[in-house]
């Protein structure tokens, strides 16, 4: 996990060899800007559209609905088991596209980069966002660089916007949460959390835990040819399950009655939270969705996500009921209830 | 151009009092996060797509063609004549949609805030993206926070992306022009470069130099009626209208030839270049654009700007040839010709 970062196979393009670390003149406008990206971002992200180099990207769309989301990444370390901040910043937009129900087509990127950030770690992260957005079947279209003068910034932050087309009929929305529906976790929780914070801690495990960092869009539109009638989708970031289920909560005006055995915690993850002092069900995601569903719908929901690779350990972890609105309960393994309240703050600083 | 702040107006909403000062914890997906969100953003930037909170807004679309662009906004100072950040981040995104013609409708924003930023002058920021969105005419409608640990920022880093419809038949890009082109400027150059540098390093001028920030989609709308038969347009950020120029001239194939005389320049602005040892044509803009049409549209082009708010200084500056491709040339007052190359870096850091 602290093993040291090995670029050696990267080979700098010969015109950006003056400058082995990024120089405030990269972000600058100029000549600098311009190779930067031409022999680093275009081979990466080549798509005809990016290679206009217009202010903005030209694109054709259907008429619809559109679903538009917008993150920045600031995780830390940028390299992590599993990832690092380039398939995070690819994936994480991709997925709050899906959330909508939206097939994601178009990513932009915009990167803030430290002064005296090693190039061949910033290429590496570009080639990894080029890997996921190929995985993820999205378009890396249109780009910007800004370079922060040494000490205003963490090696480089991401931003990705991006849009997708909602299927017709499709209204998911976290305020959909219908008394009587069934919520489904399409895997084992709290793995990035732990991942980037172990690596962050110079915490060693008996096995690496991996960032579950993973496009979703495949899986929800899997799920949606089984129905339409998908009430809420959500995937549990920052402040983990708890967190989006009481948003969910809130905005549907329903309560959340959560069974605790049975949501799915990895033994490692059990593990690390225990020494760490946290609850994974804080704990933040990459990979994973929570799907809220009509009870005539739910197991054949469940089918379809344990036959596709990201959600063969899905399963049913709660019920929406009409008591207690904008209140999340578990019921714990000895027979008692708890509240499930959000966090304060945060537990994990940088998660994402 | 030295007073202090003064955001004694604002009154800090009751349930974000506890910290008059951005911390770690509203970043992390918590109750402090969706207060912010509650108390700060909602308010400032109300709509009904917004108001969602959805992990992505859902908005109607016409089939066609989208403008998309994304930019990320590191200026520094914050706040500066005529302007800060804000409204910065939303005009600089406008106008990159609006320079390949396309009408702006929505935007997103991401915020990168410094740990212990006050809170009051986040409020102002966001109040003032909330006044531009709305003289431009569009939508602030899905967003994002994120905190980063104090000495890894500085103050706020503002993502903006967002798109636009394109109308039928026009087709603005940097590799449309044509030997014989008129090139336009649509006003005095050099004025925002000047505003923020001044500031950053304490100049005082006998008149304060205020940034040029605005929306051009207007102006284009107008220009639009005129005739869709623009080839060119770009608003020369970062590195000025010399390198907008030569990226033009680069992308076309074409060389341009400049009349150093017609460039407007204010005196205060021409004053501050030659204390500073800078040439305005290299300094950045952000309410300006340059326009390159055909001879037989140019006149009536020229008249339809000059009848805009933000075209009154509007001045035919050079033409297109088919001589020295992918160079940029200036007739200087003497009767000489100079070649107007890019910059290996930039002239100022943090510029936008």
């Amino acid at each position: 996990m602290t093993e040291p970062l090995n670029f050696e196979g990267w080979v700098c393009p010969m015109p950006l060899r003056d400058h082995p670390n990024v120089i405030m003149g990269h972000g600058g406008g100029g000549k600098l800007s311009a190779e930067l990206v031409e022999h680093l971002f275009l081979p990466a992200f080549k798509n005809e559209t990016l290679a206009h180099l217009g202010d903005s990207a030209v694109l054709p769309v259907a008429s619809g609905r559109l679903a538009f989301s917008t993150d920045s990444y600031v995780v830390r370390p940028l390299f992590f088991p599993g990832g690092n901040i380039g398939d995070l910043a690819v994936n994480g937009t991709v997925n709050d596209i899906a959330m909508s129900g939206g097939q994601p087509l178009y990513l932009s990127t915009g990167f803030i980069i430290e002064e005296g950030m090693p190039l061949d770690q910033l290429a590496a992260i570009v080639d990894t966002m080029a890997a996921a957005a190929s995985a993820a079947g999205v378009s890396l279209v249109t780009g910007d660089t800004k370079v922060v003068d040494k000490g205003h910034g963490d090696g480089v932050y991401i931003n990705t916007s991006g849009f997708g087309l909602i299927p017709d009929g499709v209204d998911i929305n976290p305020a959909n949460a219908r008394p009587g529906d069934v919520v489904i976790v399409s895997g084992e929780i709290g793995t990035h959390g732990i991942a980037t914070m172990s690596v962050r801690e110079g915490l060693e495990f008996e096995t690496v835990i991996e960032t579950d960092s993973a496009p979703l869009n495949g899986l929800v539109a899997e799920m949606l040819n089984v129905s339409q009638n998908i009430h809420v989708l959500r995937d549990p970031t920052r402040g983990g399950v708890a967190s989006s289920l009481n948003e969910i909560a809130k905005a549907s005006q329903v309560g959340i009655v959560l069974q605790e055995r049975k949501l799915p915690v990895a033994q490692a993850v059990h593990s690390a939270c225990e020494l760490l002092g946290m609850d994974p069900i804080y704990v933040a995601n990459e990979g994973k969705l929570i799907a809220i569903v009509p009870p005539d719908i739910a197991e054949p929901m469940l089918t379809c996500m344990q036959q596709h690779p990201l959600g063969r350990q899905a399963v049913i972890i709660g019920q929406v009921t009409d008591q207690h609105p904008g209140i999340v309960v578990s019921k714990t393994g000895i027979g008692g209830t708890r509240v499930v309240d959000m966090q304060i703050g945060e537990q994990l600083p940088r998660i994402c």
